[in-house]
């Protein structure tokens, strides 16, 4: 290593953007990994960058389903809690069981208040628009967080309607729980509108990672049943091709990942006892797969070696450094991190 | 405004993506505005950054089908030139205008050697993909530039093979006008592939500020014509609601101005004799138009008044702060531009 190499090494986590060999876009990651008490033991950039959570929130959104017995009283097992935590990718096991779920509590599809999307899947999004298939709700990555809130309103005796809004009673006993795991004041945590119109929780990067931490080795049954739902049931907390679940099945029991819109990606290394949070600090989500990578392969290099943790990351090169390419096809550069973490 | 307001105001460029009124994402933006002897006269972030000119360059690739003949022998008018400079939104008339200008210099579709890709313009990509529309290279977006560049070839007697390749000759005689204009040895200007496959220019920001300075306000008569068929026709160097197009449409005669992908836009101010280029950091193509505008209103207010200069721009205040929505279409934020421009 050369005195640049070594300089850029010790800078703050960064996605680099090549093209033939030249930087041509730079992307910076705030990151904090924390402790179950909340103690910062590595960072780069802002840790206590306040941002939306986005769907990184929806463990904790999908907890009441199990703590209040919804759950239970929907028969709702390991696949339908770990779709109620996705960010899915549209393919047709999501949306048959996303229908299933609404089936089970006695809702319709048109209740859904998520807006239809382009489907995050390139091959389902294909063959949804050469098929002129009409999108509705349950095409919508978030419509398994979206049924679990129908889901908690129908075991409550809530009123559906306005179920995705700040205010309602599910919104209520959702944030109660944000607020529970991060450890921030309810009127600490900041609520706006998410794009599936769903409330979304603003709060800094180091409380989200708390709360990540201690989901991630809670002995407590519900956060453990969810966890265990979302490790059994990777590909259905995304989708194929897709990080949170290649690297769940890669690093099964080792890594909880969950994947945030605008460059949000948090996760739990229950070895450590430790959570994560980064946030690209434009919001590029082709950038927080391999800001994650970096991050945790540069914390179970530091702290791995104490408890005897490693990870199989390298199965994972495609997504540590994704190539981009023209459009022919031709790989002209790719994304890459630089730079590193302090430790504290 | 209070302290916390005029220090942002003082901070540099930046563009903030927001939701529900927080500030969820930023975009830096590095900013060189030069006059036509390459003296910074104003700046953002790093004016001297290196990076890819992208499609911003293309008026400069389009040159030399007026400086060696080749617009006259092909009978290439306004209407050519402009979509020689274009990244058009692949509308019917930029595609029919393309097939025409292959037709007049003798070449076929097959000959080009940009890669196709979903169009700029979503209302013709949801067409073209509702109608199974298979995609071809007159459909790039680029498809002007790469017929300019088959009929330099053609004019030359050059092959047509590999034109888009560095090396070619048609690339010599385009990487040449790059150097003339920007004032940079032809070894100091970096060559990398873009993504419509042809050879692309990397150099710093200053030196492409210069050359638009120089284009908008040269008495020569090729870049005399080369910009006059840009505002004789806006609506075909890019497309339906797209800022080029309004901007010169809008500011015909006053302003020049070319977007290029990752971020970049050049423009040319003639009253001023300034060029303007920028860079969005990270890329994002969404950031560039609220900067551009931000950047044209900071120099149009400071050094206007000196040239009796105004621009009527409160016409284009949905490209000044673009409102982004959710899946329902319900406004949640918008895209803002902070900070200011530093004048030397």
């Amino acid at each position: 290593m050369n005195q640049v190499e070594a300089l850029r090494a010790m800078a703050p986590l960064t996605i680099e953007s090549t093209r033939s060999g030249l930087v041509e876009s730079v992307h910076r990651v705030s990151v904090a990994v924390v402790d179950a008490t909340g103690r910062l033991v590595a960072s780069s950039g802002d840790p206590g960058l306040v941002t939306f959570w986005r769907s990184a929130a929806k463990p904790f959104q999908a907890l009441p389903l199990v703590l209040d017995g919804a759950a239970d009283r929907w028969g709702f097992g390991p696949q339908e809690l770990a779709l109620a935590c996705a960010s899915h990718s549209s393919e047709p096991v999501h949306r048959e069981r996303v229908e299933a779920m609404l089936r089970a509590c006695g809702c319709q599809e048109e209740q859904l208040a998520c807006g239809p999307h382009p489907p995050i899947s390139a091959a389902v999004a294909e063959e949804a628009a050469r098929g002129g298939v009409k999108l509705t709700p349950k095409w919508s990555n978030c419509s398994g967080k979206h049924t679990g809130m129908l889901a908690l309103a129908r075991h409550h005796g809530w009123p559906t309607e306005g179920y995705a809004r700040a205010g309602h009673p599910v919104q209520e006993r959702l944030l109660q729980e944000v607020s529970r795991w991060t450890g921030l004041p309810r009127d600490e945590v900041l609520l706006g509108v998410d794009g599936c119109t769903a409330v979304c929780f603003a709060l800094p990067l180091g409380a989200m990672a708390r709360a990540y931490a201690l989901l991630g080795c809670s002995p407590e049954a519900a956060p453990k049943r969810l966890r265990e739902a979302m490790w059994a049931h990777p590909e259905l907390v995304a989708g194929t091709g897709r990080l949170c679940t290649e690297l769940m099945t890669a690093c099964r029991g080792s890594v909880l990942a969950k994947v945030g819109a605008e460059g949000v990606y948090s996760a739990a290394l229950p070895g450590l006892g430790m959570g994560v949070t980064l946030k690209v600090e434009d919001g590029d989500g082709r950038c927080s797969p391999p800001a994650l990578l970096a991050v945790l392969r540069q914390v179970v290099a530091r702290l791995g070696p104490q408890v005897g943790l490693t990870l199989p990351l390298e199965q994972l090169s495609h997504h540590v450094e994704p190539v981009l390419r023209n459009t022919r096809g031709e790989a002209i550069g790719s994304l890459r991190a630089t730079g590193a973490l302090e430790f504290h």
